[in-house]
């Protein structure tokens, strides 16, 4: 067999309701290289299908490999799936994508092996083989970004439940009554710690008069927001922005208590652009509120730690995803 | 081999802080017998375990058995147990247990195979075996009672986590700010939902004036008030505790939500006194609760229901526990 044949790459997909993320990945679980595609989700299935394979051939060729060096793709995909028949349930962020035969059809496009799973599941599964060395026996992670999900290894394993929705974390009510969340419950964990909510809740307080340094930076109407601009404004000093984060950071260890309380997994791992940006904020606050919260004799040797792989996480996985294939 | 010899019977210990419960049970889990004693707990473990080894010989006694019927004995111990070595690890309702071999001296005391377990899982165990015949993959139990405890049954097995905890459901945060639970925090599940909080509530609300039929029924001070009376002045169309008691299946159910945004069981089930008491008047409400506080797609096919197994969910788990053994 020539060297060229040898099929060591993966292709990780993460499938996101805005943009496409593929990354090589060699047998080190290494990234070779990243290529980005918009997913025009309004096109429907087939399209957006056809838009994943471009996606993979485009970061295939730009590591200058041929696709007989890939041994499979994996896909982590916005809504529950089910990975044994390759099919997406539902994606909330994908309009028709109902029952969408992903593996199938994407798998005809490419000609080679694929394999699909929820993105936070994924995610979870990133962080755990690539960041954790698949050690712990249980784990749970929780990505905060614009909303907040997660992901359970148990003995070992992605955990993902009777109807594969296990894991929404976000959806955890921590505050009978709260504020109002995009699902229409309040509130839920999202609605108290998520980027959206968060933002709104800046912007709201903005409108009322509190004065901010991210006003000077953005201007009155907060138009750009992002977790990075919190963090910016957070080194300047800026109270109000400290405030914020202190009470997004107390929730996330309430809501890591509630889950150490129900589960007791050996580590939880946070990540997403919030922990990406503000890890070094928000985490002894998380950690300290978490283990205020659990149970007596629950947190003994359990680890609450930040990951480092942020917006690698979804494609690390997916290769991983993809390198759980039989040869 | 004589037909009195064969080892068809176990036994099943429910271990409480100021109960011990045994049953007998034969090879089709039917209850054959009960004995009870006072845990007297204040007298220490070794004496508490010589207790536990009489009301086992007792029960054994009370069948017209003898103890060369019976097969093993299983104990559910109202802590975190380490089912491996036998040791309860803690156990907050009896003093001075910390790593208490109770397998290796209750074993000695009687000369029979003894499995120890905690006594939420044992619960779960027996609503899981002994209801539903062990046909789910995956089973929530949630026992209300003075407090709230929970059991997990995952891929068909028990699940208890990294410090033998998980199941803690009594404390999962509900209500950030609620409520000051037994455990120090605030909010938690079984602060807004377990009998002893629900019972301080109407007697402080009865000190503020409330009127109420129970205190026709118990007198002023509701000294002996009870799950059963709640039911009583429900049934007599006293608004007031209608009212407690929606609330109580209101939290209940966003409890049973947040567990199936989390974890996505197959089946969740109610148990212990309170839901042996009020399953008719609360069990509409939780079920209706909980799908509508669960994200989409999450309920399909999934079961909430009310356990039949009352007081004897513990001593019957136990039986299973015990029948685990290898013969």
């Amino acid at each position: 067999m020539a060297e060229t044949d040898k099929k060591e790459y993966v292709v990780g997909v993460d499938l996101g309701g805005t943009k496409i993320l593929a990354g090589v990945f060699d047998s080190q679980l290494r990234c070779l290289g990243r290529a980005r595609l918009s997913t025009k989700a309004q096109r429907g299935p087939a399209e957006v299908i056809k838009r994943i394979a471009r996606c993979v051939n485009d970061v295939v060729d730009e590591c200058d490999l041929s696709p007989k060096q890939v041994r499979g793709v994996g896909v982590g995909a916005p809504g529950p799936v089910n990975p044994e028949s390759g099919k997406v349930i539902f994606a909330p962020n994908l309009p028709e994508w109902t029952d969408v035969p992903l593996q199938k059809e994407l798998s005809k496009h490419l000609d080679l092996p694929v394999s699909v799973e929820n993105d936070c599941n994924v995610c979870t599964l990133g962080v755990y083989h690539a960041e954790l060395k698949g050690k712990p026996r249980s784990m749970v992670g929780i990505f905060l970004g614009t909303g907040i999900g997660g992901g359970l290894i148990l003995d070992g394993k992605l955990y993902s439940g009777f109807n594969r929705t296990a894991g929404e974390v976000g959806h955890m009510v921590l505050e009978v009554g709260g504020p109002k969340c995009g699902c229409g419950n309040r509130g839920c964990f999202e609605a108290l710690a998520g980027r959206a909510a968060i933002f709104r809740r800046i912007q709201a307080a903005v409108k009322e008069g509190q004065k901010t340094m991210l006003t000077e930076m953005l201007g009155p109407d907060l138009e750009d927001l992002r977790s990075g601009d919190l963090r910016k404004a957070l080194r300047r000093g800026d109270k109000f922005v400290e405030k914020i984060i202190e009470e997004m950071a107390e929730y996330t260890g309430i809501a890591v208590a509630n889950i150490i309380n129900l589960l007791n997994p050996e580590v939880v791992v946070l990540g997403g652009g919030i922990i990406q940006q503000l890890a070094d904020d928000m985490m002894s606050i998380v950690v300290e509120t978490a283990i205020d919260y659990s149970m007596n004799g629950t947190t003994k040797g359990i680890d609450i730690v930040a990951s480092d792989l942020g917006d690698d996480a979804g494609i690390t996985g997916a290769a991983v995803l993809a390198r759980m294939q039989p040869k």
